[in-house]
């Protein structure tokens, strides 16, 4: 990542170029909700089909499966999200304001958090104090005066708060199917995609010819109702995921976990290009009771390292769960061994938004060209150096006059079959230049009027922005040679 | 559409081969959703993709925008749908069962409609007595006691029942953001994705180069909170639009209504290949009254003629309610025509699951194939004949003995980042043709002893059952060809 990047310089580029803005800025906004534009939207399904490719379709022992957004409200009961998967709220009876428990602890005097911390039984380290009251709710015990026994105060008063006991706050999104809104009819918004891949394990297996070990990838939407979506597009509401979840017998799950991180690992060092110092991994210290090893790969944003992708043994855990809740057993008979088991599953998940906010950060530079203006040799300019697979345009075709327009617009709709292209033919090709540098076109194809004569044009690289005249009738090969290499 | 080929034998081959199932079959299903396994996703994503290209990557005065499902709750007041998007529902108090008002009325005897007609200043077609309900309602007159009167029949007990008040049932999916779920923390799950393409008009205006007239598109997830999905994946809750909104001048809108009119059908026609017989057109009758234009695309499916895509004309309705609700003007300054005004809108939107559905029926086609079984020349087939672009496999890689597993793998390895390809090396060759005809993959590569000498593979076309011999290194062009053609 340039040392030059800022959140704020990603985020306005991404709205002056219409790649990523809030959702609805018509209506003033919606907090933690990101649309894509014209080049964002190119450039997502870019990545988007790049992962499923490299996961999926180059791959015989990893198959596809696309599921609905709702679905059966047993499946997160039985994956934990209803019960579990929440954060913990107080209100302030006085002021109406609502905190998420760390958020407003955070906000308190070193003296009050040691007094929350005596009551609880625990140090002031944030963290800690947040688990020990999750597990205290859990368990029942009564700690619904502690706030005001600590005289904890409301930041947005400076004045002791009239605490309500705190509560745990469900993640989930909720809605209603069918006429009546009633508990019996509640259903969720899919917190991950993931869940609705072991609950069809069975059909798949059922359906197709894989035998274990195989993997089942999906990507797709998923919600999460955050009090305090942040970052850009790092945390948000509404986002999406790629998950590939692999099954194997328990006693091959950990060759299987390093080759999944590996091949993870390859994919944002070869694929994607990702210099080796903006990214590391991160072994988890904590393990769940089932699982043998789990690791985050982490990118450093421009606020911080923050995780991209998590690697996770899930062990037979999930698998288990929906046996219980379906009372359906989740066994499968492996012939190779002649033995039935409960598959052992390795978990491969990446956020594609955070993925997109990677990439542009990853991508940001500012350096100087030349330029033609008066009395000036050389010129800023902010440059995407994406790698020419996932960029929203892969091919400008820039005539350098107008009256060029003919040749240029017949070599554009040669091109425009097989790779993303654009035809500009306003302002000066240096103006043109650095538009494209700015929307990170790798390669700009100058029309001129030699190329009547010769049928050549001049292919420019936008990292090197070195040129080399190339025939028209091998521009096709010499392109796809350079996009794929 | 063949004529052998009903719902359910479309539905049993679906869940044989895990192309589509019903969400959270482990739970019982999920009335009104489906998931796709391996072989549906790949062709969902090869539809969706087709359509993309075609509307999107292929054309220079249309770009994609992808936004979110849940937007800011004031887009769906402004849109109507919180008002207006609503069946009529009535509930019996004595048996607790609550009927939409349609579905009520088609099960009474002749004398209660013609009674209930009656009341209602209507005649006793299904369709107008809906409106009359709707119309009554929405003019607030008292209707409460209509079914009581004509002695409406509950068809779950026969007897007459205690009927409720007729009242709306909005369509739209609730949901709440925040932590708090109170009114004004209500918001909605996109109910179709073109709202979100008015809403982002002039952000996209203003970060493309685009001049008006062009277009934005989106494919995405829309819900409906359908009282009754029925038909498989024709009507369910949850499915997927593909929409793009045309952004013209009023006076050339006509024109541009029948130029999208012209390529939609051209789609069907000439990408998808569907059959003449099998698609109609039908202009509506009557039109909203911003609108000049508005038409339907229908397939014959099983269970007869349905709405596949809507070309609408929406005139300046939808950015003139976003006007009025933002607050912030909705116009366009055309320099070419030196005039400012609110662009008029054509849309085209296709439902894809829908379209799924469609190329599953057209596609299905029973006949014989030659054998190798004892005292058999011919046995029945099941074949897909879908048109190669969109088939789940269009390749697959079959050794007529395990013993040429290497080469035929290697040819697999060859293909496989050009086409969607399976190996397959199990079971006799006539039982995998069988299976791969059943896929509807179109080419069958047949690798042999020969192979090894010649360097040639043997193409069988599933269609025509021709076969041919082809020099492995001319295969790609040689498949290339053939799908594009």
């Amino acid at each position: 990542m340039s040392s030059q990047v800022t959140l704020e310089k990603i985020t306005n580029l991404c709205k002056r170029r219409g790649l990523i803005f809030q959702s609805s800025e018509l209506y003033g906004g919606f907090n933690g909700f990101w649309d894509y534009g014209p080049y964002g939207t190119a450039m997502r399904r870019a990545v988007e089909a790049t992962w499923w490719d490299y996961m999926v379709e180059q791959r015989e022992n990893v198959v596809g499966q696309d599921s609905t957004i709702i679905c059966h409200p047993q499946v997160w009961k039985a994956s934990g999200h209803v019960d579990q998967f929440a954060d913990i709220m107080v209100d302030n009876k006085d002021s109406k304001k609502r905190y998420r428990i760390d958020n407003l602890l955070e906000q308190q005097s070193e003296e009050i958090l040691a007094k929350v911390a005596e009551l609880m039984g625990s140090t002031s380290d944030i963290g800690k104090l947040e688990a020990a009251f999750e597990t205290k709710l859990q368990e029942g015990e009564n700690i619904d005066s502690v706030l005001a026994d600590a005289k904890v105060v409301d930041p947005s008063t400076d004045k002791v708060g009239d605490w309500t006991p705190p509560r745990q706050f469900n993640l989930m999104m909720q809605t209603y199917v069918g006429p009546v809104f009633s508990e019996e009819n509640k259903a969720y918004l899919r917190a991950e995609t993931c869940q609705p891949i072991f609950v069809n394990f069975q059909t798949i297996c059922n359906s197709t010819r894989q035998k274990l070990p195989f993997g089942i990838a999906q990507t797709g939407k998923a919600f999460r109702n955050e009090i305090n979506p942040r970052n850009f597009t790092f945390r948000s509401r509404e986002f999406n995921q790629m998950e590939m979840e692999f099954f194997c017998h328990s006693d091959d799950s950990m060759d299987w976990y390093n080759f999944w991180r590996d091949q993870r690992l390859a994919f944002y060092s070869d694929v994607l290009k990702f210099k080796p110092e903006s990214m590391r991994t991160h072994d988890h210290d904590k393990l769940a009771h089932y699982a043998k090893a789990a690791m985050d790969i982490e990118f450093e944003f421009p606020f911080g390292w923050g995780e991209l992708e998590g690697i996770h043994h899930r062990g037979t855990w999930d698998l288990s769960q929906h046996a219980e809740f379906s009372g359906q057993k989740q066994e499968y008979f492996d012939q190779g061994r002649n033995e039935k088991y409960i598959p052992t599953v390795v978990e491969t998940s990446v956020g594609l938004d955070r993925l997109m906010l990677a990439l542009l950060c990853e991508a940001y530079d500012e350096d100087e060209a030349e330029t033609a203006k008066d009395g000036k040799e050389v010129e800023g300019r902010v440059v995407m150096r994406f790698p020419a697979i996932i960029a929203p345009v892969q091919v400008a075709i820039l005539p350098l006059s107008k009256k060029l327009g003919e040749g240029a617009r017949e070599l554009h709709a040669k091109l425009k079959p097989f790779f993303r292209s654009e035809y500009d033919e306003a302002q000066s090709i240096g103006k043109r230049y650095r538009r494209q540098d700015e929307i990170g076109t790798p390669f700009c194809l100058t029309f001129d009027f030699d190329s009547l004569e010769d049928n050549c044009v001049t292919v420019r690289e936008r990292d090197t922005m070195s040129q080399e005249r190339v025939a028209i009738d091998q521009l096709a090969n010499y392109l796809m040679d350079k996009i794929r290499g």
